[in-house]
């Protein structure tokens, strides 16, 4: 989930100079829009980790808009007006009216989070916290508002970074306070909090989205860009006499050349006899995990999805040559049919799920909605964007039926492809392998890469994460892959 | 919530044998059309108390309609199959395709009800599965399914006579098992879990619709109506090549004359001399109870909703003079202010949400959204469906927050109605209080009465009950709301 906010991206400075005036501007302009409109309102949440650059991020919204038509509020411990009334009365009285803005800083989500990382609620009670929260937002959408919920990421070791850094600086070091360094100590809890939230308060309507907060000029860019393409998205939508709430909130642009798949080594080094003997041990552990006492009471589901030509074939015959042919069945996933698409798009999947003791492999699987058919446009942008909290949902209930659910995306580079295209028009056994259609693809690699990386970022849990497989070399990818799978089972037998 | 289905609906014999033909030859040709169309699939869940006719109802559909397009599932204790694969799985495997009509018969509903109401798990995790069952519904509206949802209903005192009843006649004894009477003993633990259920899984796309199980006939007929409604409107809505979800599904029709406004007997006699002496009496107690001790830690919210001249602000009077100028506020709700209608509709409502130990009257409320903007066309039909989940949701909030909800619908005749009326023109002081659009109102009165029986069935809840008042006569409406408001308030005080 935190997986792209985590790559450390950067702006520099005078990349940062050139772009600050015109966005300035055009947010000035498009706030003008909004005000002139006077059709809805916008709701921008502040979120995350302390020290991601939360209270910056208002200072700077204040800053570069008109601070007449923007309001910002942050709340603290409710004052007794507020304490005895409703938990939600005094964000009420803080929803902007239409044509204006209000940010929204320490709301409705600070309270739940806090309660459960210092356990003083349940899993269970805050689950009903977060289903009144989506109930609320929902109502909120369906009434025109525009909700933009941003969440601030600095992963583990950047945020002790930044304390250290304020530490050192005679002129901030009265900034850290014992109280940061407590919470700190906090963080595994709190971003495993943080996870569970953001996965069950994601919707279609309201999605999060996740701001990387370690880089101060980057941060701002993109909180900058995100809130003027949903002003533009939905400035453009009623002007056009469209209903609001059709509209999907954007997902946050990319700022830099810098995402999860091209941050990848896609070619990595691995000879032939190393991997000969790697094969051996990592079949050899899977087939014993396999047949163990404790997967007779699991299941396993095995994800693989990729660009054409990846390798998804090859990896998948070096794991079944490793189990027992009764356990195990492969589903290649192609276009549905009949009976398939008389039924809600999951359903072809559910038809698959393994009993206890068993495996299924998808080759392709139920990401087709939001990487081909997203791409292709085959369903609305409305559909792929609730597909995320859906999937999510799916694979809940298969983990909390017992099953270990192993997802693998495979990398590979254009020229490796192209390469491995030309071989199988080559090879009469293999051309069949290769269709129009794969030299289409080709062409749209950029709006893949995108589908991708937002797969990733908003299905990658922690109970069910992906990995990214750098399949340049399919030794490599076939021995991550095995090593993977070998690990994540043994985790999950115990 | 059971309000209308406990009113005793009947059908006789002459009229049910004239209406069923026409009914099933309807119903065959929605079924058909369903079938040509192939555009969406249609979901029937049957749920509800034992014994108001569930099995009944899922042959008589069989029978009603061609049984090769109708696939019924009765889902008892998992198999093996099933058991060891994700508690969704085997409700997946019934999914009905496009065309085709499911009725499932104990479904996804039906094991957390039984596990409520036998202990087994607490609230949060009952609302934890509600919450996942929400999901999953929203998923299937979103995909097509046109899902209606049955609750088949029966009175306590109905239960129990159905079961003697059929212990009294030879030829039924054999139905009746102890299970049953330790079923019938959990009635009330039933319901209320039930109410819990419905409110929390009634949406705006997915509303429960509850059937007055005591009668065989009345009840034939009013699922094979609604369900022939349902058809119909979804049918129309995709020929006119309209986005199936955003057509509500319809609340059920009304079949016969009685209703819960008609079934009131709207004179009730009282004289002035027992009026004084309990107005007297009320009134001290109800000032006593808003300046006790316990009161300071609680509030009171007053809803005053009924038709115009129907004698609200006679009511609220006499309910001010018992209270503290400095502790209660009452607020008149007419058409929303510039400020108010840039705002979600709940928010100048929120507005006036009194703190701990004050009282808020408001004269008229956010009913009318389901009420006055329903029948006037001033919000969608998407928009007021959506309302009613909304309402409970506020509402429940409220009571988290420690206040008392009392709301009251004065019902008047329109005999009564027109004497009022002319009276207000004849009377200089009172002249403005009577307009054109009141005269206009009249007319529509049919429509205003469907939309208070809606109102009352979906948002009378435990904790915040509708009490309607008969109210021809003024003096006997104020002493039943004083005292009311009196037993409600000593209730809640303890």
């Amino acid at each position: 989930m935190f997986e792209s906010a985590e790559l450390g991206h950067k702006t520099d400075k005078a990349e940062y100079e050139a772009a600050v005036p015109p966005l300035r501007a055009e947010l000035l302009d498009a706030q003008f829009d909004l005000l002139e409109l006077k059709q809805f309102a916008v709701v921008v949440l502040i979120n995350g980790i302390d020290g991601a650059g939360k209270g910056e991020t208002v200072n700077l919204l204040n800053e570069w808009m008109d601070p007449r038509h923007i309001e910002a509020w942050a709340f603290d411990a409710p004052s007794s007006e507020e304490a005895e009334r409703p938990f939600m009365w005094r964000f009420w009285r803080a929803l902007p009216p239409k044509g204006k803005i209000g940010v929204l800083f320490g709301n409705w989500y600070s309270e739940s989070i806090h309660a459960r990382v210092h356990k003083i609620c349940k899993r269970a009670e805050l689950d009903q916290r977060l289903d009144a929260i989506s109930r609320f937002e929902a109502m909120l959408v369906h009434e025109g508002v525009l909700l933009i919920k941003l969440w601030f990421h600095l992963s583990k070791s950047g945020q002790k970074a930044r304390l250290k850094a304020l530490e050192k600086n005679p002129k901030t070091r009265w900034r850290v306070t014992e109280r940061d360094w407590k919470y700190y100590e906090l963080y595994d809890r709190y971003r495993e909090t943080a996870e569970h939230v953001l996965r069950h308060t994601s919707t279609g309507d309201a999605p999060w989205l996740i701001v990387d907060g370690s880089d101060e000029r980057f941060r701002s860019l993109l909180v900058g860009r995100t809130l003027l393409d949903a002003l533009r998205k939905r400035i453009e939508s009623v002007q056009k006499g469209w209903v609001p709430r059709q509209i999907a909130a954007p997902l946050p642009p990319s700022l830099d050349n810098l995402n999860l798949l091209n941050s990848l080594v896609l070619s990595q080094e691995m000879s032939k006899k190393e991997y000969n003997e790697l094969l051996e041990e990592y079949q050899g552990r899977l087939a014993l995990l396999c047949r163990s006492e404790a997967f007779r009471k699991r299941s396993l589901v095995l994800v693989f999805e990729g660009a054409d030509a990846a390798g998804k074939g090859g990896a998948i015959r070096r794991i079944t040559a490793a189990l027992d042919a009764r356990s195990f069945r492969v589903v290649p996933v192609a276009a549905p049919t009949e009976e398939e698409r008389a039924q809600p798009y999951l359903w072809r999947f559910w038809r698959h799920v393994p009993r206890q003791g068993k495996v299924t492999i998808f080759d392709r699987s139920w990401y087709g909605r939001v990487l081909v058919e997203r791409v292709e446009g085959f369903c609305s942008e409305a559909d792929w964007m609730r597909a995320y909290a859906e999937i999510n949902d799916f694979e809940d209930q298969l983990i909390d039926a017992g099953a270990v659910v192993v997802k693998f995306w495979l990398a590979i580079s254009a020229d490796e492809q192209l390469a491995r295209f030309k071989a199988r028009e080559a090879e009469p056994h293999k051309r069949f392998k290769i269709t129009e259609e794969d030299w289409r693809n080709r062409d749209k690699s950029g709006e893949y890469a995108q589908a991708v990386c937002d797969m990733v970022d908003r299905t990658s849990t922690e109970n069910a994460p992906w990995t990214l497989v750098e399949a340049d070399n399919k030794l490599y990818a076939r021995i991550k892959i095995l090593r993977t799978l070998c690990e994540r089972l043994e985790a999950a037998l115990g």
